[in-house]
C-alpha cells in the first residue's frame, strides 16, 4: 500500500485528543508531509496545524486526505460522507484505517470512480502476498519487540530511524501498523493480512535492500502474548532480524486485555533468539526501551541502570534519554553501515 | 462455519486423483455422510460411491453438494457454473474450498438468493471472530503438531477420534483447515483468518466443553516452519493442549516449500512445551505419529523403537499401527475420561 503525501489530515467531529490518536502520530512524525488539519463543528481535538478545507489544502499541494481518527468500532459516521466525497471532488485520494471500507459506501465509491481517485482502506490490505520463504535477504534489519503490545515498539524503530540517519546511516523505518503506515507513506497493517500471510507480507514490507542499509522493523504485540503471540512470531520470520531491540513498561501488571502477567526482560530475549535462530542464525539484542512516563526521573535512571547492568545490554528511555546508547552499539558491531 | 449433511461430492472434470483429494479425504472419513458423486465429462477421479445427479441426490436426502476438487489457483471453471446453479435449484446447499467465491460468480449468487440456499466458501471465513483470550475454558484438548506441514496431523487427529470412541471416549476431531471442516461439517480453514485472530478462531472452533470431553484439534504448520511458525503458535495458544502428538515424516529432507531441514522431535516437544505454558501450563506430550509409508515394515518398526525408546513415548504409524499405544497413554494419565 502506497499512500501519497503531502496529507491533509482529516479529524472529523473527534470527540478527544485520544481518538485522533492516528493523526497526531503522523503530524509528529512527519510534520514536513501535513500541509494542514480539517476539522467539522463540535471536534474537540487539535494537531495544531492549519485548519484547512480540502480546497484550500488542495491548492498547497495536498494529495491525499488521511481519515486518521478512530470510533468505537472503526465505523464511518453516515454524515463523514459527504465531506470525504467533496474531498475526493477537490481532488485528493483518500486513506482511512477505519474498519468500515471507504468503497462500502456507494457515494463515496462513485465518486472516486468518477475522479480516478484512489481509496485505500489500511486495515483492507488488497496487495497479494505470497507466503514467506524464510530465505536470507541482503540488508541489515532490527526489529522492535515487546514484553506486551503498546509499549512503545513503532516510537522506538520511529526514534532509531530519526538517530541513525543523524548518524549518517542509512536507516528507514518498516511500518507493520495502521499508524506506521501512513507515517511511512508505506507497509501494511499486519492485523489485516491473512494468517498464512504474515511472514510473507513481513517480507514484502522489508525487501531486500543494499548490504549496509538498516530496515527498522515495527513489531507487534509479544511472544508471551496469549492473543497475538502467532502475530509476533510470523513478524520475526518475515523481518529475519540481525538486531532486536526489547520494549518495555515497568509498571504494567498484566498484558493488554488479557489476565497474564508480562513476562520478564530477558524471557522474551530467550525466546526471541531461540525463535529467531530459525531465520537468522546470527540474530541479537542491541538494546532495551524502557517507558519510564509512570516513573519520576531519579527512578527512571535507576530502573535503567539496574536493567543495563543486569542484562549486559543499553537500556533507555527513547523519549526521555533517546536512542543514543543503542545506536552507539549498532554502530560499533556494524561499521560498515556507518556513513563517514 | 456449520455445512449440513449428508452430502453429494462433486467431481466436475477432476484430472485425476490428486485433484479430487479433498474429496476423498470426506469419503474416506465420513462414507455415512456421502450419498454420492457427481462426476462430469472427462472427470479421471473415482471416490467409488454412487454416481448421481443433483436431483438423484437430493430425492436420497443430500443437502450439500461439496465441490471438493482443487484446480490450479483454487479457481472455479465456467463451465461447472451451470452445474452448480442446476443443484441449487435441486434444493442443495454449496460448499466450495476453492478461492474463487461462489458468490463472485452472479448466476450462482441470483440462483442461491432465488432459492434460499447457503453457499459456503471454506477459504473465505464470515465468522466474526474475537482476539483469544487465552483463559482456560473446561473441557479436555488434545492438539497434533508437527515437524513440518503435511506429515499426518488431520489424519492423526481422525484416528484418535476414532479409537478414542471406540474405547468409549467423549472425543471430537475439530478442523482447522479446509478438508476437515467438510470432514467434521464445522470449523474453520485457519488460512482464512485475519493474522489478529487465530488463537480466538481456534477458541471458537474448541470452545468450552464437558470436564472430560476431549477436542482433538488439527493441527498445521510447524513452530519451526519459516512460513508458518506464526499460524502454528496462534493455533497452540488457541487450543491450550492438555496434551499434544508430534506427526513427522523421516524421509523428508527440508520443510514443506522452503530450503530449511526439518527439526528433530526433540526439538519440536522442547519448544511446543515452552511455548504452550503460557496458556495451560500442565500441557505435555503423549505420543509421536511416524508417517512411514516409504519405509519397509520391519525399516519401520525398528524406527518406531528407537523413537519410542529415546523419547519416551508411544510412537506409531497411525495407518500402518492404529494409535492405540497413545490412547493407553491418555486412558491412564486422564482415566476419569474413559467410558465405564
Amino acid at each position: 500500500m502506497i499512500i501519497h503525501p503531502p496529507y491533509l489530515l482529516f479529524l472529523g467531529d473527534a470527540a478527544d485528543e485520544l481518538a485522533a490518536k492516528t493523526a497526531h502520530g503522523i503530524a509528529d512524525w512527519r510534520p514536513e508531509w501535513c500541509v494542514g488539519q480539517f476539522r467539522l463543528p463540535g471536534c474537540r481535538a487539535d494537531l495544531h496545524l492549519p485548519d484547512l478545507t480540502p480546497a484550500e489544502a488542495a491548492a498547497k499541494g495536498a494529495r491525499t486526505m488521511i481519515v486518521g481518527v478512530a470510533n468505537a468500532g472503526g465505523v464511518l459516521p453516515e454524515h463523514w460522507t459527504r465531506e470525504i466525497v467533496a474531498a475526493i471532488e477537490a481532488g485528493f485520494d483518500i486513506a482511512s484505517g477505519l474498519h468500515t471500507r471507504l468503497s462500502s459506501r456507494p457515494a463515496i465509491a462513485e465518486a472516486a470512480a468518477r475522479h480516478g481517485r484512489a481509496l485505500l482502506d489500511i486495515r483492507h490490505s488488497t496487495e497479494h502476498f505470497s507466503t514467506g520463504k524464510g530465505v536470507k535477504r541482503p540488508g541489515l534489519r532490527l526489529l522492535t519487540v515487546g514484553t506486551d503490545c503498546s509499549v512503545g515498539k513503532k516510537y522506538t524503530a520511529l526514534t532509531l530511524e530519526k538517530a541513525m540517519r543523524a548518524r549518517g546511516m542509512d536507516a528507514d523505518f518498516r511500518a507493520t501498523g495502521q499508524t506506521g503506515v501512513f507515517i511511512s507513506g508505506r507497509g501494511a497493517a499486519i492485523d489485516a493480512v491473512g494468517a498464512d500471510f504474515i511472514s510473507g507480507a513481513v517480507e514484502w514490507i522489508a525487501p531486500a535492500a543494499a548490504e549496509n542499509h538498516w530496515d527498522l522493523v515495527e513489531g507487534q504485540g509479544s511472544l508471551f502474548h496469549p492473543s497475538f503471540a502467532g502475530v509476533s512470531l510470523g513478524l520475526l520470520h518475515g523481518a529475519q532480524p540481525d538486531a532486536f531491540v526489547v520494549c518495555h513498561e515497568p509498571t504494567r501488571r498484566t498484558m493488554r486485555g488479557v489476565a497474564h502477567e508480562l513476562p520478564s526482560i530477558a524471557e522474551v530475549i530467550a525466546l526471541t533468539i531461540r525463535c529467531g535462530r530459525l531465520t537468522n542464525p546470527a540474530i541479537r539484542p542491541f538494546g532495551i526501551a524502557v517507558n519510564t512516563q509512570h516513573l519520576g526521573e531519579d527512578e527512571a535512571r535507576r530502573l535503567l541502570e539496574t536493567t543495563a547492568r543486569e542484562l549486559e545490554l543499553p537500556a533507555t528511555d527513547p523519549v526521555r534519554f533517546g536512542v543514543e546508547a543503542i545506536v552507539d552499539r549498532l554502530a560499533e558491531a556494524f561499521p560498515a553501515s556507518v556513513g563517514k
